[in-house]
């Protein structure tokens, strides 16, 4: 029989943290404190396999679940000696969803469950307080009519906002017991008339609704987009965790909190975070009251004249920074955590990983690693790679006049020019015309595609822990929130501060930094990198065995990739030089000419240049390695694309116009994709090779004779065979062996091939003959392995990925099971012909740290991306390399 | 030490015809007859393996050649009894190269090697015939300056035609000795003028020479144009033959001829040859004088007037007969050969199997197995399938009106008509607009690749076995030759007969059967088929193990299809159902709607057509399987191209213009072929593929409603992931299940897909978990896995063809080596699911040869081509199931 349910926190405790997968991360984290006597509230979780076995069913459950869930259930009633139902001790509880990773915001959650119009005056009783009984009754009709039941969650504002008018009042913490208990049948009524039921008063009959909610909220929509931007597979699955209610709303000496055992933002070593007396968590999170800081400090810091809980409550603050220290000891890691004070008294309700900015990633591993805590390896696998874009990115330019129009809170760092929105669709429409800043009142799980979309977020209301501020940081979008003074009319789509009103498509600056909100646009400047990103680079730079070069056309971006830490050139495009100035319209020509001669002509004019070139990159990259690829693209994209360009190049180059109206007609490609370009303009115009090949090995001898190092390798593109190579290689061989003649010098270069088309991988070991060495060309290859071209992908990738038929975007990261199969085989059959031979990747995947990892276990010699995303790449290359390590090891401890 | 040189004829015969891949066609078989005792003129052969090491040591010979040839040099001139350079009795040689396989008129050949000024005395006064040594010597120097020394063939003849002019002749044959003897001195002088070299008097020198000319001739365009053609591999080589001379030339007791064993237009079982006296075998084969008959039974069916060899040399023909007999008794099929006759002795020259036409194939086949010459096996495998082209295409209409206007040789049967062309470059031009006739006096070497483009041929000179006729034969091209009648003018670019004089461009027809030519075209009526063809077709059906289905997407092609011997239906493409009549508007406007309402509403309209097609598909394959493709192609496909049909479809769709306009900017693609299509289509527009499949099933039902058998099979294209598939397979089902409800009935059908992508074959276990069949989709499997849009593969690939980066069109033939490897990996992980996996190829390729002996390897079900080449499939089919057949038997016996 399998085991579908475990108890936490009451007699025993059965799940733990290394449950996660099962248990998901809520569940197995409570049970985990459980085990450390930390003070949870009795509970228990129903597994994630229910929820597998819940979708693999057509929504049916397995048929030993209910009998298991009465047991957890009796064990919980025993704990808190109360029992379902029970007209004087009834037990309440919360049922929240929980993945195996977090998923703030995504899964919906029900609270004081088990109250109907018989309980809820047991509650009334012994609270002694009417009012908090009934408001906890109608927050519980309200959140289980929306979830479960399924209706509007305005229709139910409305009710409420109906009797305020009828009672007088705008807030809700002015309605008394009677006005809730209106409230409440207006509620029963309405559920009545829409579903055609009464609102169920079973608290069991409660308790399967709810859960069957949250089953079914993990394939909401707004959760599969989450899943989607966060690269969670479809098929985890969400645990319930089903735990006795604590009540931080019954009174004075109650409280509800949030708080990260580090500051979240800056790594900071300092206990952070935010509470609200008499509230319940959902106050806090959802950002609807402005929370007040826990610590004296913090409160300094943020000016705010709100007290903290140090101040308020002593004693329980006390006790939570013990917890604080415990958990970080037991967890060796920064935790977010979430907690309730009932009568005095502290209750744990959740901790995790916190989230965390990029720059507090590096300074938490790294000040770790000096307080004894965690290793250097554990240090360089805490920090996410993709996290270092928020460090790498410009900010502002302290220099630039700011018009600062208000400060909010510094909610995810990295600053941000655009366009003012005022709705996430907007956003998304208009995010690949011009840059966008998303300005809400606040977000909401709704929001998510619109802030994906946007360059930075603002919003009016909430902390540091809202929607908005967790998002935002976990995307790396710049975000400042809760800016008060800010007046946003979403309707009229104005933002006001004081006499100033902004519109629609006015621009705007925010410092996710520093809080600001800047009228306009401001100038950025260079990431500064900190002392802690120089020691996690050193770090990772011992780790990692694979090298990790940059793909660059010119020597200043060279220089920029150098000073990143890269290690040569992996891809060097010459085509880029061929559009520069006045050389167009020689290559124009070029492709014009009759004949091999007349091609020569022309290119005799582009030679020096792109020599030149040549020489500026090889300088900058100080005897590195660079790889340079032949001419690639097909040759029509180098063609007059208007009317006006064809009667300029045809005056220029004296020719007639239909001439050059015909031979564009000629050029023309049905898929120029798969048309006459890489290695085919070699064999077919060897004039264009032999000049760029001059032109390389040229520049190389200038470099030598100024008694530098310098290091060509010269790549052919769209390789398919051994032939094509064997045929440009013999050219290029005697190509050089004339420039050295010449030149009556020589240097060391390499001949190497690109594999970016099936037939190559599959044919490596006969290209291996030819070749020195193999660069994948994963762009090129996932676009033929996939059928895919990625230009025309638009119209169906999208809705691919949201399907789930390909778990991720295979052009972002590298499709394992069929373009990483063919680059296996091909590091297989090219190391069965040169067993040292050097294998890189130079695709866009390069960057990408999931790929990365495949190509370290590929055994690749290197890894070759965008100058910016180079300290990426070896800080994802240094935990490929640790990871496979631990693999290894483990799997030699197994044997 | 390896033996490069193996000696024939005279003391001692070393080779023999099983040795044909190291000595060539030509010498391994003059070795054979040797060993046979007939009279063959002592010689030796140089290996294909010198001329392998030639080209793979920048063309320098092995070490021990020079001795091996020395000696083998002393044995001819021991068999002769007569001496390289002597001044009594000087040896003479012929040099001729000979590949594996034979390839007329394409290698250079030098004859009456050893003449210098020394030895033509001797030769003169051995024959008694100074006219004969003298013309002979000019002969020799003619082919040696221009085969050996590179001088241009047009400057030597002018040297001749300035001669004849001076002495007032106007015929070779005219000029005497004297006459020669000053056009010798004047070659001598052009030689030297030209090369600044004497020409050689040394005969060794000469030989070496030659040789060096032979193996270098391999290498010229024209062969390597030939080789393409008839995909013959660069890497094989030529060899070598020195042979001693005999002279047909010598006088009216000499002659030479060519043979056929049996006819080799119709296969009929007699002695078919051409001869002349008193001339050497290239002047029979050159087609410059216009050959006389053998036999007096060929004379009268050609109604020659001149007299047949069985009467002008009853002896020598008597003892050609007993050649002939021992020859087909010994090789046990119809043999080509050439024989010289000098002084009523006869010489064997060569024997080779005889080229024939596809009936004549059939033919001697079916009657070799009558005469217990060879199995039915052996049968099967001696006719080439492509051959049955010529079967199986139309000939002309008996009860059409005909004017004919000349009568020529039949060379190559089967009729075209077309448009006059009066070089092969034109034809080549041209052949892709229209068909073309190519009209020529005789054809050289050098037309080839408008012999190939044309879609027939017609010479005004030359016999059966000219040039024109042989390679017209061989490549299946309907063939008249030797018209005398016709006079050409290519310059003037006419054609006259008699009074009327047609130009270029003029349409005119030949029947290659018949040997008439017919002013005007002519209509044609479908092939009528031999009891030999479906004699060897019953036997091709016993030997073959894989089923032969048919490409179709109508009911017509179905019944032809049927009618050859088709076993269903492997692809029948539903897009091309989308554009009859009004359907395409309805498809424009389902392409328009906006949402999946409309669409369903013009698919509505489309649904009962669809279905009809269906039926009667169905119907026409009587209960044989029929696998449907859903729509494939990318919608734009189906939209209007210009300006008035965009126009015209806006009105009638009552859409604004713009916003046609606008959704066609929408739709286009850069890569189509990579595009929104396939599948694709079918994920993002549900409602599509409901529609077909509601359209197959209904039909299906309505078949069986019929109380007949339907056997439909539903195929996906374009699959990548199994997620696609199996996602579509649930809807499919779905609509299954709701038609099958509808009409309370149901029919059993499949659920497969097509392999078209890499990645499909590479993860090809994944979706057969999900697929019941696998067809193979060749085409596009090629494209992607090459990276080859065969749209725009005109500007390289028949470039690469020629450099033999590809040894065949990868489009024609499948490339093994990549596109066939993944079919390997596919059927081998598809097997690893579903062990009895139906696997099939519905690419182009299923009707190549070569490509269905690849399916038979991998054991494939089936292959599935046009309906004109199913016969085609099923011989070749049958062809590879003996040959592996053999081949499984020599493993057995070998282990």
């Amino acid at each position: 029989m399998s085991k579908w349910v475990y108890s936490f926190g009451g007699r025993e405790t059965e799940g733990g943290a290394e449950m996660r997968n099962l248990l998901g991360g809520k569940g197995a984290n409570l049970a985990e404190m459980a085990s450390l006597d930390l003070p949870v509230p009795a509970g228990f979780t129903i597994t994630t396999e229910v929820c597998t076995h819940f979708y693999e069913t057509q929504k049916s459950y397995p048929a030993d679940l209910e009998k298991q869930v009465e047991k957890a259930l009796e064990k919980v009633e025993l704990a808190v000696q109360a029992r379902f139902g029970d007209k004087e001790f009834p037990l309440l509880v919360s049922v929240r969803s929980g993945a195996r990773v977090s998923m703030p915001g995504m899964m919906d959650t029900v609270l004081n469950l088990g109250l109907n119009d018989q309980t809820v005056r047991a509650l009334a009783k012994n609270s002694e307080n009417d009012r908090f009984a009934y408001d906890s009754y109608r927050r519980f009709i309200q959140m289980y009519s929306n979830v479960v039941l399924g209706l509007d969650h305005h229709d139910l504002e409305d009710i409420i906002d109906t009797h305020k008018r009828r009672e007088g009042v705008t807030e809700d913490t002015d309605m008394d017991a009677a006005a809730w208990k209106k409230v409440i049948v207006d509620f029963k009524a309405l559920v009545k008339k829409q579903t055609g039921e009464d609102f169920p008063e079973d608290p069991k009959e409660q308790l399967w609704g709810a859960i069957g909610a949250v089953f079914k909220s993990w394939d909401t929509q707004r959760a599969k987009v989450y899943r989607q931007l966060h690269n969670i597979p479809e098929k985890w699955g969400t645990a319930v965790n089903v735990q006795a209610m604590v009540f931080g709303n019954m009174g004075s000496d109650c409280a509800t909190g949030v708080a990260f055992t580090r500051d979240p933002s800056t790594g900071e070593n300092v206990f952070y975070g935010e509470y609200l007396v008499n509230a319940q968590g959902e106050d806090v999170v959802a950002g609807i009251r402005t929370p007040q800081s826990l610590t004296i400090r913090g409160k300094e810091k943020e000016g705010s004249s709100l007290p903290a809980m140090e101040e308020v409550m002593p004693v329980v603050f006390k006790q939570l920074k013990e917890v604080r220290a415990k958990l970080e000891k037991h967890y060796k890691d920064m935790q977010d955590i979430e907690f309730t004070v009932q009568d005095n008294k502290l209750y744990m309700l959740q901790t995790r990983t916190g989230k965390r900015t990029g720059a507090a990633a590096l300074k938490i591993a790294v000040d770790m690693v000096n307080e004894g805590l965690i290793s250097k390896e554990d240090a360089v696998l805490r920090v996410d790679p993709e996290s270092l874009n928020q460090l790498l990115h410009p900010s502002l330019d302290p220099k630039a006049p700011q018009d600062v129009i208000a400060k909010g809170l510094p909610a995810s760092p990295g600053s941000a020019s655009g366009r003012i929105v005022f709705t996430a669709d907007e956003a998304e429409r208009l995010s690949g015309e011009y840059s966008v800043i998303l300005v809400r009142q606040e977000t909401s799980p709704e929001d998510i595609h619109g802030m994906h979309a946007a360059d930075g977020i603002l919003t009016s209301r909430g902390g540091m822990t809202s929607h908005a501020a967790v998002v935002a940081r976990g995307m790396g979008r710049p975000c400042v929130a809760g800016a008060g003074t800010v007046i946003i009319d979403a309707k009229a789509q104005t933002l006001k501060v004081g006499n100033l009103t902004l519109h629609e498509g006015d621009m705007l600056t925010i410092d996710g930094t520093t809080g600001k909100v800047i009228n306009g646009q401001v100038p950025t400047i260079a990431a500064a990198l900190s002392t802690d990103f120089e020691t996690l680079m050193g770090w990772s730079d011992t780790f990692r065995k694979m090298g990790v070069r940059t793909n660059a056309d010119t020597a200043a971006d060279c220089e920029t990739a150098i000073n990143f830490g890269a290690e040569g050139v992996g891809l060097c495009r010459t085509e880029h030089m061929f559009f520069d100035g006045d050389r167009i319209q020689r290559v124009r020509e070029m492709i014009f000419a009759d004949d091999a001669q007349k091609r020569k002509k022309a290119l005799n004019f582009i030679k020096p240049m792109q020599r030149d070139d040549f020489f500026h990159i090889f300088k900058a990259m100080e005897g590195l390695p660079v790889t340079i690829r032949l001419l690639d693209p097909p040759l029509h994209e180098f063609l007059p694309h208007d009317e006006a360009q064809m009667v300029e190049f045809a005056a220029t180059a004296e020719i007639a116009l239909e001439t050059v109206k015909t031979r564009l007609a000629q050029l023309h490609e049905s898929n120029p994709m798969l048309g006459h370009r890489g290695c085919r303009l070699g064999i077919t115009y060897p004039e264009i090779y032999d000049m760029q090949v001059e032109a390389i090995l040229e520049a190389a001898l200038d470099i030598k004779s100024k008694g530098k190092a310098v290091l060509p390798e010269i790549m052919v593109p769209l390789v398919s065979t051994r032939a094509e190579l064997s045929i440009l290689k013999k050219r290029i061989e005697a190509v050089a062996k004339k420039v050295f003649d010449e030149r009556k010098d020589k240097v060391e270069y390499m001949i190497g091939t690109m594999i970016e088309l099936p037939r190559a991988a599959l044919t490596a070991d006969q290209i291996a003959e030819e070749a020195q060495f193999f660069s994948f060309g994963t762009n090129d290859l996932t676009q033929t392995t996939l059928g895919i071209s990625r230009d025309d992908a638009g119209s169906f990738l999208p809705l691919y990925t949201a399907q789930g038929i390909y778990e991720r975007d295979p052009f972002a990261s590298i499709d394992v099971e069929g373009v990483g199969q063919l680059i296996e085989i091909a590091c297989e059959k090219g190391r069965s012909i040169r067993a040292d031979m050097k294998l890189g990747i130079c695709g866009e995947h390069g960057g990408d740290p999931d790929s990365i990892a495949f190509c370290a276990e590929q055994g690749l010699s290197y890894v070759s991306c965008s100058p910016f995303r180079v300290p990426i790449a070896r800080l994802a290359a240094a935990q490929a390399a640790i990871r496979l390590n631990k693999k290894a090891q483990a799997k030699k401890k197994a044997a």
